[in-house]
């Protein structure tokens, strides 16, 4: 699960944990997370791109990564979905935040690998995943190198589906299964 | 069931049926149809005001009513709601289909009453129902009289309920239930 | 599309179409469906096998198939469901009809090759589908071969999934992304 | 959000949280919980009746409350919910756990009154929320004094409503809509 960095929420807010408080939590409690699949659509809906971010990992290799991150304590879940998607995508992507909290799928990220198709090493995280439509300019932000528009049938084509990690490129099937761009 | 009128679409084209034969096909299949509950979102996708559709029935009542027509033959889902919703709010309301056909629930209409909570006395008619976020300017086109914005509660109280009929007051309660503003 | 044949019920009963009445509307309105894909659930609700039909197709191929037919005139789609599960798999499968309309997807059947992933030479079917548990003996019935149960990850691999016509194999794994078994 | 106590196992096992851990957790981090709406249904899968725990709350007024717990450290969703749900009702209930982990919606219960239908003194609590048939014998446990199965209609009567807290009878009425069931 290549994760959003959300340290400047976690430290400085009255009321939230420090960041030694949170590693023990990790250690004990399921996290609760927000995956979302940014996507373009045509005017019938129609999914005709996705996004995916583009990062250099702790050991230095390229990973293609989704939107996602936690929900913060007293945090509705559409805030931290428009959070995240802001924070990776930049202050004008214009996201269309589901009106429904039903998601399309939970995604549940097991420290243990092989327990579930989606794999965290740090935590045991449940996320709540969405599909986004984003109608604006949209950039990198932060430690993403590049976001990087694929059609569903790339995004789901196994050069890419290697290079993302965690599960993150089986939760991406699943999202085009789900709007009928599986490929 | 108050229905948008498709008859411009369902004479002209060839291979269409012609009015009569639609008249025996409603007597002897279920017919399909779309329904989409145009609302207001704010920027974290919350549900802020419901669009119903005001007009005066055959027999003069005041009648309130959600976006409802036929899916044509060889038309994707995806089109059809697009083409309901510009023919009843305008060219301009910039809906935002759904990227997934999945319907929030499927109503179905029976000529029979109380067989279900939909009733249509022309037809049996199975909808699938979709939640519609339009950002763009509204007007109500055709045989409605007004669209007028309410909030999800107001939308759900006792007096805008009993001018719905055939049931789409009681699709806009599950909408609603739906997207978690129910009264 | 392996359809299911519904014959029995289509040419006896009073207010339903005839078998050329039907041919017409085939070719002018989109017909109205319904899909299942039967498994095998453990106690937790996993999915551990999938049910796929064997049957002959008309050039003498093998093809497989999941529970598939048309949704008839004052028929519920739960009851549609129903019936046609039990016509495949025989009166004691123990179906666990979804207490929800919702289907998992709609899938689109065009003449048209292309225009969707799903493919029905003889018409224009749309076909809410659903993912049904059946829990009793299953036995292939009428025109089915065999049944055969295999596992999520049997069922989508290559080989399984050219037997599969019309976008089975397609919707298939779209159901198994649904229940988070894509292979 | 009447809970269900889940302290057997959370002070026991290893690398879980001591009591006095969660309590600190709780006040500053979403806990993730699981609502289960239990049902009767037909062979349809037509919802005949829901099931509601009956309890003495603290000040000793009578509630009415939905099947609601934990989810644990590295464990499943769906394993969360079978363990609850066997722990209100007993271990020959049968649950029909859903093969899909798509919840009918997500109900977050805030310490926070007012911030959505539900609210939790306790804790920040999110809650994927779905609706489980049951078919074998149910008995209340622990500390419910009795299991009542009504109609649809009577759960979202006023007079049941009432006595459900936290957004436990806003929560069912959801799940009625989501069945078609909804008064």
């Amino acid at each position: 699960m290549t994760d959003t960095a959300d340290y400047p929420e976690d430290h400085t807010p009255d009321g939230w944990l420090s960041e030694a408080d949170i590693a023990t939590a990790r250690s004990r409690l399921p996290m609760l997370y927000v995956d979302a699949v940014p996507v373009r659509v045509d005017e019938s809906g129609d999914v005709v791109a996705v996004g995916l971010l583009l990062r250099v990992s702790h050991d230095g290799a390229m990973t293609r990564a989704l939107v996602s991150g936690r929900v913060l304590y007293h945090e509705r879940v559409r805030d931290a979905l428009l959070r995240h998607i802001e924070k990776d995508l930049g202050p004008v992507a214009l996201p269309q935040v589901p009106a429904s909290p039903q998601p399309f799928t939970v995604a549940e990220y097991f420290p243990t690998p092989g327990v579930t198709p989606y794999h965290d090493p740090r935590q045991h995280a449940v996320s709540m995943a969405y599909v986004v439509p984003v109608s604006g300019d949209c950039e990198p932000q932060q430690d993403a190198l590049d976001l990087a528009w694929m059609t569903p049938e790339e995004a789901c084509a196994e050069q890419v589906q290697v290079e993302m990690t965690g599960g993150h490129g089986y939760l991406l099937r699943q999202a085009m299964a789900h709007v009928g761009r599986l490929r």
